[in-house]
């Protein structure tokens, strides 16, 4: 589980990997091959026997794409990449390219001429196929291999980490109640079977969480619903031992990976369902040879998924006070540090909220590596430190720690910005306008029907007023001991149209940035609450419930810059933090005393 | 130019009437047609010759749709109209469908079996015949011509009120320009020609106006805009004297009516741009019939339009000082005289504010029919005063007000909400909730590209945390001495993606309304400010000016609901309309006492 802070990736190879690639290439009879970071299961963490794109080019961020030609290649990453693309990948082989500014499909369109781009049919889904065929004005073409596989020869085996039941108490479901639900959606949609790609959806569906990964406690595999709550799951079998075969029952059946092509093909004649999003084209292939009529829509398990059980609400509100527990003690006992004058680093400070989560005895993994960034490295919005840019605390710094863990009972994800000294009053200004919009987001009413991206100006208005704002959206969606980003809804501009709905749990974590000096987030975790009608209202809304526990940095507040209301929300929260964190920190009087002033009201 | 209170229209005839018209229907071969409440031009106001729905049905609204088949006819109006429509239309003979529920093409999906659906192809356009295509699975069949032009005896000839220049001193842009401009943007687009066929496209390119409709000052006609900037108008020529056609000059050619089908057959081989929401089939048929190539899109002239210049701004702000001024004379003099014990009805209030504005000198017509609605009668969003249902203002009433004129320098639209005497308290926390909606998008500022559907839920917030909202749009586009309502944009979740841009004028209108009570809305407009950054800030930023100048009723006011920043925008506002609006009302000592009074401090 610990967080290392090297780069572990190197691209002395690229050349000669290039070229072995471009021999390949003319041997498949295509012009162009373009190789994703993901896997099939297009998930954000990748094991490392997928790390294909890392393998080829040296780059090894969470996003990117490289494109091959006969004469050409480059890597297309986001703005969050661009220096770390660079400094890892042999720009001597590759370009490096904005993706934002021009996308794969417009630079093959130029680049690749009249010849033939080739792809490996289990990286791409459907939608991202079409929109390749848009931009060349006519189809890639799958290969039966990824050449880059045949290359590979030093490749790590896939992960077969151990699997176990997540049990019906902490789901509020059982299993095999699930299957027949989705399996009854299906029948009345039409629909013989669906195809699960995505292994949250799997894990979700039958009850069940992993170790193949790091971050995220999925099982890497595959999965056929059908229509009468039957599954089928195709995973390496030695992840299964009999507990777990006892769980899952008469109404799965387990079979190795190898076995998943063939069935799709054995599906015959049957209306089947994929999610056009993410599931790969050599699924669709291999459904349509064997005679399938394939729909593409949406994963039958995305939705019901995000909507948390009453259980599941419950594990996440015991998570949290476990977690807020533990950041409470990293923040106290940091602050005792600095004001003794002790050095602290940015990867000290990531060693120490590690260590306080792991002391709680039920951490299972972190949700994801910690960002902290002091001063001028908490303006970087994705800023991970590594040993090369690792960085002394400087008195009077802002800074900004973002983390979170994975718990049996529920995924956590907090983000509090420190002072550690004289603060600019600058930072100090930005972080009550950034404190308003998260306030403003926490307190918000809203009737059903609407998506984040209507509520997402709430928390950016204070911050417009003054002409700052931030590049990043508002909030993410967040899985219960599951991914800690899941979809389908968000608080943002670009976070579609699904309609916030009770049980939803999403970060709320407004920022402001100023380049060079300092970086701010506030971040708290949020549930959706039922739609119950306020006193002396007429109509029924929905709203937000508090999840994240842990006191928000009164010595970056400027109070003239708050409204009444704002302070009184302040004061409440602080209150509910000290009331419900203050037994669980009881052992450390220094802890408590600590806690007992971070809560103070500022009235 | 004055209201009438009186509902002229009448159903006696329905019956006579339907089944002629299924006779009609009978000799062109089909088995229903559909009646929309539209002319050609699309808009909200239809000349008495274009009134086909109200002669056929007896409904006036300004929305509506019937259908005939040879067995059932069913009238399809808005929840706003359910009752007036019920009222209005002889039910034995229509059926009353809630559109909201049932669109036509749905009902007729069920009511007309294998039959055939005629339209007159010249008040569909194509987005509706589309609707149309896909609910009943097959295409309805345009007819030559619309059978109840055959039938409608006493039909009013079509209006040719006299046209006239708008000089360019108020529009900023000379036409021979915005010809040239707009020839351009075809040309680079790679289209010959556009056709125009909203009379507000024409009225703003051409700069004329004129005096066809009540409330809308355009001329009634078509258009062909080319490439190469000139335009010929299709319209009655004796509304062109000569100052006129001198105005509009060599690049501008003026034909009969007649003539407008022919010149669409003439293009020839042409590439023409029409707009897909508002150009009737009958073009498109036309253009086709002649060789064109047609482009579905958007009016070219819409976007600019919306975008008023510096020189309309001005305009819009000399307007709204004048309308202020003789709101305020109304506002004081219906104060003093509800004081004194006075007897006012609703149409009273709508007589007196019509007759300030008219005292002016400068009014051309109101903007809209008045809704003047006192205690219940507010509650009714779209509440148009009548003979039958005129109220006697009791003491203690809230009343709503919401009125605007048409100058030539500028359109107005204001909302004020009125206490008559002790106000309910719930009315006046409801007051305080919509004010603070108000505030809130009058002081947004935003990054540029946003839509007004994401400022929406800022007018919104301070209600929807009571539990409280309004079922209409928080605001509408409004044109210069043009449409009060006019596109593309508006400030509500269904008012699309186009971003707002400098110069749009919109109307910012929270509401909240308790069925059987009261109405509250307060309505000012804004106009769009250019990009500047805050003090303190990092990035350009979008905002509102505002342009209504009048008092808002601080007796609804409950201070104890109010920030502190929102007490000052009050506060600065009030005394902006007193510094702007007190010199205009000097000549009467009553009503500038009053004025000082009521634009006092809160604080």
């Amino acid at each position: 589980m610990f967080q290392s802070f090297d780069i572990t990736a190197d691209s002395r190879d690229s050349a000669s990997r290039t070229a072995a690639l471009r021999t390949a290439m003319a041997a498949e009879g295509v012009q162009a091959f373009i190789v994703p970071r993901s896997d099939a299961h297009m998930g954000e963490t990748v094991p490392p026997s997928d790390e294909r794109l890392a393998w080829l080019t040296g780059f090894t961020g969470s996003a990117g794409t490289a494109v091959i030609t006969t004469e050409r290649a480059a890597l297309f990453v986001d703005g969050r990449y661009t220096l770390q693309a660079a400094e890892q990948a042999d720009t001597a082989v590759f370009e490096i390219v904005a993706s934002q500014t021009t996308a794969p499909g417009a630079w093959l369109a130029e680049a690749l001429g009249e010849g033939v781009l080739g792809y490996d049919p289990w990286l791409h889904a459907p939608a991202e196929i079409e929109r390749l065929t848009k931009a060349l004005g006519r189809e890639p073409v799958a290969l039966g291999r990824n050449p880059i596989d045949a290359l590979w020869h030093d490749r790590p085996p896939r992960p077969a980490g151990a699997a176990a039941a997540h049990p019906s108490t902490l789901t509020g479901e059982a299993a095999g109640d699930k299957r027949a639900r989705l399996g009854d959606g299906l029948a009345k949609a039409g629909a013989d079977a669906s195809v699960l790609t995505l292994p949250e959806s799997i894990a979700w569906l039958l009850n069940i969480r992993g170790t193949d990964l790091a971050r995220s406690p999925v099982v890497l595999g595959f999965a056929i619903l059908r229509a009468d709550g039957q599954v089928t799951l195709f995973t390496e079998p030695e992840k299964v031992d009999g507990a777990l075969a006892a769980h899952l029952g008469n109404g799965v059946a387990v079979a190795p990976p190898d076995q998943f092509e063939p069935a799709l093909r054995a599906l015959g004649e049957s209306r089947v369902l994929v999610d056009r999003a993410s599931c790969p084209m050599a699924v669709i292939a291999a459904l349509k040879a064997g005679g399938s009529k394939v729909e593409l829509g949406e994963d039958p398990c995305i939705l019901p998924k995000a909507r948390k059980t009453e259980a599941e609400l419950e594990g996440m509100r015991a998570a949290h006070r476990r977690d807020g527990a533990a950041v409470c003690r990293f923040l106290a006992r940091l602050d005792a540090d600095l004001a003794r004058g002790g050095t602290v680093t940015e990867i000290d400070v990531a060693r120490r909220i590690e260590a306080e989560r792991v002391a709680t005895g039920a951490l299972m993994d972190l949700s994801f590596d910690t960002i902290a960034g002091s001063g001028p490295n908490g303006a970087i919005v994705h800023y991970r430190v590594t040993k090369a840019s690792n960085r002394t605390v400087v008195p009077g710094d802002v800074l900004l720690v973002d983390s979170g863990g994975q718990y049996r009972d529920g995924t956590t994800d907090i983000t509090r910005t420190l002072a550690t000294g004289e603060t600019p009053a600058d930072a100090r200004r930005a972080f009550t306008l950034v404190l308003k919009g998260m306030i403003a987001l926490s307190t918000a009413r809203w009737p059903a029907g609407l998506a984040g991206r209507d509520l997402d100006p709430l928390a950016r208005a204070a911050l417009w007023r003054a002409g700052l704002d931030y590049d990043h959206g508002t909030g993410h969606g967040v899985g219960a001991f599951l991914n800690v980003h899941e979809g389908p809804v968000g608080l943002s501009r670009r976070s579609g149209t699904v309609a916030l709905a009770p049980g939803m749990v999403l970060s709320n974590e407004p920022g402001c940035y100023r380049t060079g000096h300092w970086g701010i987030r506030i971040e708290n975790l949020l549930a959706v609450t039922p739609p119950d009608t306020p006193a002396g209202g007429d109509r029924a809304m929905l709203g937000f419930e508090t999840l994240t526990l842990a006191p928000i940095d009164r010595r970056l507040i400027d109070r003239a810059l708050l409204d009444p209301g704002e302070v009184a929300w302040l004061d409440a929260y602080h209150a509910r933090v000290a009331a419900e964190i203050g037994p669980l920190v009881a052992e450390d009087a220094e802890v408590a005393a600590w806690l007992a002033d971070a809560c103070a009201p500022l009235g």
